[in-house]
């Protein structure tokens, strides 16, 4: 089979583009050195072919996610990088000896009364968000340690730098909001020092942490493409042109099928006019003949398919039960998404 | 249980918010002069209850949507409002005699080799997607009646409209989409003339369609809450704090529970930052206590709950695999979002 005769919309990954992914990050940040997120994708066959490139350990957004990749079969060492009060759920993956990420009083009680024996602090590096603020961490350590939890470290996600243009600023901001983290490592002790992301793959090489987690560049989207790494975009949803006027086409892949906080995907050559909840209209771009990379200049006509490249990939895979795997066309495989939802 | 009890993110309805709802609409139209949309809520459960409103038939826009409510023992005159050439899928569903949309010579064959018996001719009305051009309606029915098709009618979506303002506008420029659709009406032949949706019900009470295929109706997002509506918001997103720091805090309700594309969601009476995959994080108003509506003035504590509520519903409603039903905030039942993905 190949991806033209899928049922359309269709999520497709190319295994060579995905092992070039990997393969280039792997070789960058080998075994231990790259924890990767898991939420990107949230598919437990995807993260299986993350170990074969030598990754010990994955991060996590969901007490469901560590839970399914432990019943898929996954031995690893598991980082829920974000804080829950959930003991319940915190209690149900207790058993795969995870690590958590604590940020105040509560969670460190959560965390203990659920069972969790390691955390590491979660530092606020700059990024509205969660983390404790770096006056606090070392109290937060010693109450985690009083009782009687392995506090392994520290992370913080500098979230608010991945878009971060011209690289000489991202790697200054990058530094400065290192410098706080690893000021914090130092205070709380472990040997964890977690951080970053796809979009700060390059700050980290030399940053001083001891771990990436980067996520996004295994699969890629529209905005990371956008800053022009070496990752190859690996995912792409297939579309069933349904309806064509003289002026644009549409195609059955909406914002159903589609992560849209990035705003629109993008589609072939063309130009994207809007999403609905099951199409996307788009026309042939202005001057198409003369872009320097030629686009298009007719619209497909109906019936014919369309590759649909998603601004996001993480809420686009969460949007889809499945993920089809190909090689230049050729499907090879199908992997369920399952570790969607919470 | 509470509502403050259940696991978070949790997608939770107020019935009698939704009741109010579709007893009001139902007022206004009643049986079949209203064809409820599924694709709002994707929810088979609360289509029967839309049954129980006095509605007999379902607007829809998947296949799997009608196969869905099959599946769910729901006997209804169905209306696929979307274009497909997918023959297997519409094969799936020509048992349950369902009506299904076409605007090209293409769509048509497809249905007729699905062994699909009924059709609406799909009529471009304004809004750039799908639906013929009015001069080739007529043309297209002759081709389906050619096939020993029952060509019903005629749909047009006037999806361009819904946010017009002022009324006046939105009432002319309704009514000139309108005279375009009901002239093809008169050409194609067939009783049924089907349009419209929750942002333009008011303008269909005297329209001359036959029937308004509304869906947000019964549920309601902070979109269609702008236009002033008598509807009220009977869906929200419960998010348990999970940190908080001296300027904001976080929810764990991100933008993977809900639907993004019109922007951010609204946060109780605090001001939305941003969204991640996993968090909305939220202040306090400037100037909270001397808004006309005054708003807290302080952020929650961890551990607390926050209602959030989705700026769309649809592309809400279609993260979660469950929907708590509660009044007044005692949960009484748990619904299946059974007509997800295609």
């Amino acid at each position: 089979m190949y991806i033209d005769d899928l049922p359309t919309p269709a999520l497709i990954v190319e295994a060579n583009a995905l092992e070039h992914n990997l393969g280039l990050m792997a070789g960058l940040y080998p075994g231990s050195r790259l924890r990767p997120h898991v939420k990107a994708h949230k598919c437990s066959a995807l993260a299986k072919v993350q170990q074969r490139f030598g990754h010990t350990g994955f991060t996590c957004a969901t007490p469901r996610e560590i839970s399914g990749l432990v019943r898929a079969g996954i031995e690893a060492d598991f980082l829920l990088a974000n804080e829950s009060l959930d003991t319940a759920r915190l209690g149900a993956i207790a058993g795969s000896n995870p690590t958590v990420a604590v940020d105040s009083d509560e969670t460190i009680h959560a965390a203990h009364r659920a069972g969790i024996r390691n955390v590491l602090i979660d530092i606020f590096v700059g990024l509205p968000r969660c983390g404790c603020e770096p006056d606090d961490a070392a109290r937060l350590a010693d109450l985690a340690r009083s009782l009687k939890m392995n506090v392994r470290g520290v992370m913080g996600y500098e979230g608010h730098l991945m878009m971060v243009t011209p690289p000489a600023d991202k790697k200054s901001q990058v530094a400065a909001a290192m410098e706080t983290l690893l000021a914090c490592a130092a205070k709380v002790g472990g040997d964890v020092v977690s951080a970053g992301g796809t979009g700060t793959y390059r700050e980290h090489l030399e940053s001083g942490v001891s771990e990436l987690q980067a996520g996004s560049y295994a699969l890629m989207d529209t905005q990371y493409a956008s800053l022009g790494f070496p990752f190859q975009q690996a995912v792409h949803v297939v579309g069933t042109v349904i309806s064509r006027s003289a002026g644009w086409a549409v195609a059955d892949v909406g914002l159903k099928a589609l992560g849209m906080d990035h705003g629109n995907p993008e589609v072939d050559g063309y130009d994207v006019w809007f999403c609905s909840d099951e199409h996307v209209t788009f026309a042939v771009k202005r001057d198409a003949a003369s872009l320097p990379v030629p686009a298009p200049t007719v619209l497909p006509r109906i019936g014919e398919n369309v590759l649909v490249t998603p601004a996001h990939i993480d809420p686009t895979m969460s949007q889809h039960e499945r993920i089809y795997v190909h090689r230049e066309g050729l499907v090879v495989d199908e992997w369920a998404i399952d570790l969607r939802h919470w």
